[in-house]
């Protein structure tokens, strides 16, 4: 997916969406939570779709990860004064002005204006989130819950930031992480027949209401499961069948993975020395005689 | 690489290994920095080669911490008495007897016998092991220096641990790991001219002194970088070429990555309802009324 | 005690009153120090009044944590535009706003504003703060150094807030924060013959310099110690008797305990989805099918 | 419940019962979820009887943090050998040898022998375990989800440990806590009308397979509710009412709560000073001149 | 180094500079680091030169902790408004008002206004920011990384606060964390002959670019390392010899160690009871009874 | 003090030793709050005996955590097999062996067999263990109550650590800790005319029953402050002096401070590369052509 510019630059915007990435609910969870319950499956063979389903999404959690670090780099692009010591003429600036009084200011000593694994409050994502019983039903049950509590956490971001950057990714992941709802409902469904699908949506609001979310929806992504793998996770459709819960559309497994973006350019910012003023000749002769 | 199956079951090994996890230099910290970095590059169209080199180091993290956990998952199966209370004739039995003295407990309470993301003494992995300031310098040596961490880290494993199946994993990552210190010592030499190279190897053993490490070395293997997406990470070779610093061989990029081993299967282990007692036709029962 | 209105919401001073929840010296820490304590007392019978004395206080406590989650939800209500979007016409709203720049973006992402287990920065409650050494003389020293801690961080709020709520709870608490400290000197003094009470006030202010406070004083309610379990706590009164270290005035058990006031009715958020937007029709039919 | 005397002192036993005092999902985890949540509660008039019900459970998890400790500091009694150095004719003893192979080293050095508010592993229980997002729906799901990873707790800590005081106490809770499964299922189903009541049992086990939970299930306790307040929690039975899912049994809301079991006397342990070498004489001392 | 006064109060520029105290790698780092290294040296006849390196820089950190702390202090004085509620006419005064949005609100409930052991975001600084492995190359490689890191961290501090107080302390530590940086990297070649020096500087700009630094650059103290005891670190110059890498200056050990400043006072601030509303005629009537 | 050699190395005595190290009331705690609080000391000029009783005995804290440390790498040493695997003709040797069950595990991960910032857990010491609240009453009450807390922790290390060497420090600490806690105790007394050393000794054991505290007290060591700085803390005797509460003798400040006792030897361990392979050599070799 795409990113739109941001309006411009959002210094607290970003420490918000920060909780997207490394909040307990955050994308680093969804990722490392499915890595390791795939990495551990005890009793593969005996259950395979669900092993499928659950590394397929592990799959797909790495590319959350980086929509939402390149939204929170785009937001933070230009926060500070764009200046560079080793050429400015004034020995009295202090370009970081700005970060003074910034909610996170590791974004400014610890990264150079970048993304970091923490939350929104600036606390550092830890192992502690990852949950990986071993017991398949519970685990089921636990990602079906860690979705829903994302959700609400997305929902929240989106009602708390109205740059049209965040809000394309958050609407994205709505969508993408509504498949994955959906698809540990379909689980537990498959292992004990409980129409567990019935209690969407948690929060009780519809994607259908966000606009970059409806964008999506009406393309039918909803109801995609892009197959990551195709060698590897083949008994996918074994889960992922039927209709939406929500909206009754038939459930797809694709082939076809989307289209990737092109990464975006993030903006030098010399007063952070990010990434520091290298030389392109000393560059180029360190190459020649190096080599 | 395909690991060979354990002596046996050993709780504290097993615990050992998760340093090489979770630890503040395990294969988590060494995947996270490089994707965080590779993510926040400013000015990647200048400094290209830097940021493929980085970026296709992250991409071969991933398959390290999939190698270390199957590791400790292989050599907790089976630590515990394996039955069913389901079907056990004895209601007095404690079949986790054996894990009320192990170093770990939470392989046992919060895991069904298998990998976290936590350290040699329990402690969950945290996002503030991740460094990504932006200064592309500085994260260069960061990394030198987190691999040189990470290298003294293995070798004290496998001094601690003298299982096969441990010491294969070890031995593959010391050359991997190797591949990567002396990717960041060029890459800072291309940069400055500082020829850090000299200061391997550190600690101050050779990896060839570690049986498990030489098969591979003399494969070769640790003079090869893979690029794991030929189309995105076209200027490696701009940083991985010259000699290398111990042995004076060639650094060669390749194209071609190593095939793949079949994960391991892990065997159910019931006293801990991993996965959890099943039903077969159940769950054809299911399949069918919900498909 | 009844809290009054706040003046209007406030998401700062919410955030500051959270220190008095899950800081360090917050009622989380006095509840939870002797309730173990209680738990964990050996020799009970020989030293039963100072048993009684911990752990009637350890009730009282349980009615604390209450008042100060009452008095953060009341700030917090509010704080952000009341909106729905299930019915709102405006798909560009961003009614969480004012949460962006909020010290506490706990308070609007992990709660639907309202208090959570957490200091004024955000930093969760910690059991480390809980001492429980076993000794009785070092576990009541412990307590009484954590009352006067405690009762430094009150009045730190108190100068921090000025609105009515946050006084009116903060004047109560140290007023019965108060009770809990002469409680522990007459303790200490009881079992050494140390006439501790002459430390006191700690810091350097009475009470009846706080209006709020001085309210509760004048009807002796620093000289009351209610015993909250009749039956259990019978020998409160061979520690709590004597004269009260500040005023001179008579150390009283009373076996009536408050009145409970009203617990506040806290109004819904709808843009948090708090607490979600439930069809009470649908509530009725799924009340009368399930029955 | 009364807790029969364990068999004898087991230093690692009372390790791995912490995990069900302070373990993420220990009891002072449900007790403070349900707590929060209580305090929180937005919309309380339209929603009652799922505010009475949350309330109630949290109200009936005070006496579970007391049933654990009770466990942990019997096992941990007389674990090191009694003695006291006051008296001790031999300055060469020491006598908490035993302590410093156990696993738990807080054990002996930060309590005297009591049970704290850490984990299996010792580390500290954190407000970051409470849940309390404001919106109903989420937070039953969490609820049932915290209380099923509870129960796959409880159940390995009685597979690691087979001390009857040990086994008594997780039988009666694997009961109780079955409740509140139960509870936040139906609560749930009331609010949607899945019947999520077919997941269980999570894990896979029935509590009839445990001896010491299924004497209490034979008395009907799994299916009993009790009132902890009769006059606040009056919309109980809109929610717990109906058949038990496993059973079929009716339902039941008791205005009865169980009559309390003594709280078990625990022996001084002199070489810990706990609670500490006091005489007699100079309490009585000190009362007489002090009243 | 003596300190100029501030501008004035500033109590986020206050916030920042904690990065410089309890940061990942603030001067509770350096210091920690070293000091623990120089407890752990290994064979420290073989390595003399090395040990009196680390130790002897170690002594010099202690005073930058100082220094530090006396920036933050004097950053934080009169930040909130002066009054006595002791002796004040105005029972609705808050005299912390100011405090409520502050960013870091430790230093108003948890300190009198005073610097604590804690980042710019006011996390505690941690014992895991101790790296120590034995190993003297891998230790020496951590401290000019860690050094590197620090000084990128005084840069970001200088550019975000331009109060003359604070950049006078930056100035002067970049000065002396260049030594240090210089130190390790000559201690490296030294072991290896790789010419570390040449990285320099990291991050890409000049000490001489801030005229803070710049004054005590022109006076050579970038060359000079002060042995603090000389009776003990007498083999310091066989590591601190050469010319700097950076201008090709001497390097000098100096065993005249620099004239102290005056240590700052700190002005009462009464608001916060700190330091207490002591009566001085008490202070001597109870100095007279009780000597 | 001369510490004796251990009898033999003793990994689980290391481990326990550690909790006197980095516990919450280990000595890097007394030395950090007594530094932080000489720092942020207010009001000095009126309060000067205090401010130099707190920064004397910050001052003799740096030689206590040096004597702790010592402790540890003593009795670390040797508890591995010492081997050299640049040497070794045995490709299998797994000479940490010994350390796969110890309970410490970073002490052969993350150190050479030494002492790290954590404690007997492994948990890392944290910044938030430092209490610094400006109020000159409140933290001298802290100070004495945390002086007792360590006092309860030495002893039971003691109780639980028979080695002669681990003895002789605890010995040796528990009447240097013993003078801090009546040097407290007496500050408050002066401040307040409360004679709180009436509740010494806590825990209710002397000294004296403890054979390696009785030597120092023989020698009048408990009544003895050294005055670490003659020029700075000119004050001490308006605080320190009068009777000792427990033996009446009389309190004296000393300018001669204790000789110190030469720094133990610390064998290297080869196996863990400590301090690694150096070639004497190559040492002389580049010294001279880098000079």
């Amino acid at each position: 997916m795409a990113l739109p510019e941001p309006n411009g630059p959002d210094a607290n915007a970003a420490a918000a969406v920060q909780e997207l990435m490394g909040g307990k609910f955050g994308e680093m969870s969804t990722l490392m939570n499915y890595t390791f319950q795939s990495f551990n499956f005890r009793g593969r063979e005996k259950l395979r779709p669900y092993f499928d389903l659950i590394s397929n999404i592990a799959a797909e959690e790495y590319s959350h990860i980086e929509l939402v670090s390149a939204t929170i780099n785009l937001l933070l692009s230009g926060v500070t004064k764009r200046s560079d010591r080793n050429t400015s003429k004034n020995p009295k600036a202090s370009p970081l002005d700005a970060a003074k009084d910034a909610r996170n200011s590791y974004h400014y000593l610890a990264s150079g204006q970048g993304s970091l694994a923490m939350d929104s409050m600036g606390n550092p994502w830890t192992g502690a989130n990852v949950f990986s019983s071993g017991n398949l039903k519970l685990d089921l049950l636990h990602n079906f819950f860690l979705e829903c509590g994302a959700r609400a956490n997305k929902i929240r971001v989106y009602e708390m930031v109205s740059d049209p950057c965040a809000r394309a990714m958050v609407g994205f992941l709505l969508v993408r992480g509504g498949v994955h709802i959906v698809a540990y409902a379909r689980a537990l469904e498959k292992l004990t027949g409980a129409d567990v699908g019935k209690l969407l949506p948690i929060p009780d609001v519809c994607n259908r209401k966000f606009p970059e979310a409806a964008i999506h929806e009406k393309k039918g992504i909803h109801r995609i499961m892009y197959r990551w793998s195709p060698d590897d996770y083949s008994q996918l459709d074994q889960v992922w069948n039927g209709k939406h819960p929500e909206d009754g559309g038939d459930l797809i497994v694709s082939d076809e993975t989307p289209e990737g973006a092109p990464w975006p350019e993030f903006d030098e910012e010399p007063q952070l020395s990010s990434p520091g003023g290298i030389d392109p000749d000393m560059l180029k002769h360190y190459a020649k005689i190096l080599k």
